[in-house]
């Protein structure tokens, strides 16, 4: 199958390039280094060493025998889009090329603007060069869990079916996500919905979860395969950023008491579900929406994973509850759905303080890497408010 | 109050601006020409001979004796918007600012790209500006009633309590709609919901239905008040569309067989429902939504009520059923709800023959302007369908 990865440098872009590729399909992927120009910005970056694109491209190359095409451009750039699509003509796109980060969407207006646009109107150049170009063409998109919010009653996959006043009819799931960023996953929804229904497109949104680990069966392979692993405000992800902080003697930092419950899956799994989504494809005309997770957990029962993890390697882990930066609740009704993954034949990789451990010994091997003043958060969803509290939490020793 | 109506010199904020200027309200209007700019390229216009913004403000200053304040830039430019904000400190900004068009969103990748650009970070740019400047303020949003497509349950306001799985939760009611501009509409909606909710600004999302009527108690004060009046492919609606073709001799153009449902309101009841939104505002952290429009009709219905009442003014009026250039069902279930407006005290103007015929005779009036090459529609929701079905229709004597 031809395959296009868009976004294919990027955490886990580049493990989808690899994975698909291992199975003999013919790859391309598309990304404009944003993730690497954003951290240049905030003078942070990946703990793991990762290398340039086309020394990846160049080391799986040596270890598979196998070609991955390279374009470097942006989706923002209609005609480059449509360029590369045209000469590609992929079967199936993967899109994972967006701004991914909730806090920095609200670091401030010109992040959000950016954040909106980039992913709002990306998207849109990607739904008009797939309908000139390759109608047939399977839109693999990632969305977030974080799309819902935490409604009070039970998150479905994407559509309800609504009884109301005598009537029935099956709607998009309501949606109240909690960031800038959350938001523009939900208008990318809504658009590849429409495109879906009024040009006859085919797509899958995967609604994911937080997604932890850093190793694939290919990146394994070679040092020079890592991929990125991100614990900084803005781009590091709740586990990853617990397991660098056990590593270096940092205490956990947990918002609030750490109630917010969330949905998480291993990297390992991500591959697996992108993957069964790309083999399986929607029928044309036909929007899916899978909820890409596999375990639900509170951010204190991650935390004491991690702890427990942690002692048995002979790190000593500290929790600290800190002020919450976000608007979110603490406590709050949280059941997602995601059997849709599953009947596909998901088999997931559960969480348990083996894996922890093995991601903890990862992150020792370079944690001389790590970026200290990074790790704590700076952005707060309302401004001004909370600051004072978040100073003294930061000046206690 | 002072009172900001973006989009100030359009069909409806030119009528709202002296509305509330009359009502003793000091108004400023911000607007960056992008209708007329549109007409330009397009080469069509408004039927109503409209004077500039300059030659309105001063005709309404020497009319009424009230001065309205002007300034020229774009909701985009987030810089100027933001020191207009700084500078009139609105009570209440009234925002009609955006490319409001269905057809127009649907004709080309680049069309659809500056809707949803000019509209979603525009709105963007201003939640920012009343967030940092004037966090009290009551921000008046013009939605549209398409927003929620054609649901096979009743459309409520904004909001809909789902029972599922034995728990309740009220959240947004899901949205399904029929083109790229109605689907800003719906990216606004998320993000303003979301102001509020995260930075405790107050809003009313004023979800209208298609207006209709040209006069308003101010504008029939000087003929250099009128307002602007469209009936080309683009910006013109339905019932007006239909009285220019009754003047003019050109079959009403029904598309498909016409059973196509929507909410319709008076022009004189759009400045009704804003005054009430405006003089009863939402609390501070609250977002309501009001369904704004006064009746139900089908488009078939409409096309009757012009025949006939076109024909007591001698009119010899055809009907023709045309192609439907939009993706849209002809029959569907539509029953929305609009009682909060009522609630407040709308006391609506019902649409009946002698309302058609004072439309129709100041048509008349005008009726040499008419530029008949803009009335039939060549954008098609789905590219080179319908293409040679069309071009048959328009080729038929």
């Amino acid at each position: 199958m031809r395959i296009l990865i868009l976004g294919g440098d990027g955490y886990l872009g580049w493990p989808t390039a690899m994975r698909f590729s291992a199975g003999g399909h013919k790859v391309s992927v598309v990304d404009n280094f944003s993730r690497r120009r954003w951290h240049v910005q905030h003078s942070t970056g990946s703990l793991t060493p990762i290398r340039s694109l086309a020394d990846r491209v160049e080391a799986w190359l040596q270890v598979s025998g196998n070609e991955i095409g390279t374009f470097v451009g942006s989706m923002e750039d209609a005609d480059f889009l449509e360029r590369v699509i045209a000469e590609t003509l992929p079967e199936a796109i993967v899109h994972y090329a967006e701004q991914p980060s909730a806090p920095y969407s609200m670091k401030s207006r010109e992040a959000a603007v950016e954040t909106q646009y980039t992913n709002v109107i990306g998207t849109l150049n990607l739904l008009f060069a797939i309908r000139d170009r390759v109608p047939d063409c399977h839109l693999v998109k990632l969305g977030t869990m974080g799309e819902y919010g935490t409604p009070n009653i039970d998150i479905e996959e994407g559509f309800i079916e609504i009884e109301h006043k005598g009537r029935r009819d099956t709607l998009p799931f309501p949606k109240m996500p909690g960031s800038l960023y959350h938001l523009s996953n939900v208008h990318d929804s809504h658009n590849i919905h429409f495109a879906c229904r009024i040009w006859g497109l085919r797509a899958t949104e995967l609604n994911q979860g937080v997604v932890y680990g850093v190793e694939t069966a290919e990146s394994a392979e070679h040092d020079r395969l890592i991929t990125r692993f991100d614990y900084d405000e803005y781009f590091g992800t709740v586990l990853n950023r617990f397991c660098v902080q056990a590593v270096i003697g940092h205490p956990m930092t947990v918002y609030g008491e750490g109630g917010q419950t969330r949905g998480f899956l291993n990297i390992r799994d991500t591959l697996q579900c992108v993957e069964l989504a790309v083999t399986n494809p929607a029928e044309l005309g036909e929007f899916r929406v899978f909820n890409q997770f596999t375990e639900q957990f509170s951010v204190s029962q991650l935390a004491e994973l991690v702890r427990r993890s942690g002692e048995e390697l002979g790190y000593g882990v500290e929790v600290r509850s800190f002020p919450i930066p976000r608007i979110e609740a603490e406590r709050h009704y949280y059941n997602a759905t995601n059997t849709k993954l599953i009947d596909l034949g998901l088999k997931p990789h559960h969480l348990g303080e083996e894996l922890v451990r093995s991601m903890l010994r990862i992150i020792e091997r370079h944690k001389g890497r790590v970026i200290e003043r990074a790790i704590l958060p700076t952005t707060r969803w309302k401004p001004g408010e909370l600051l004072g509290e978040v100073e003294a939490a930061e000046r206690r020793p």
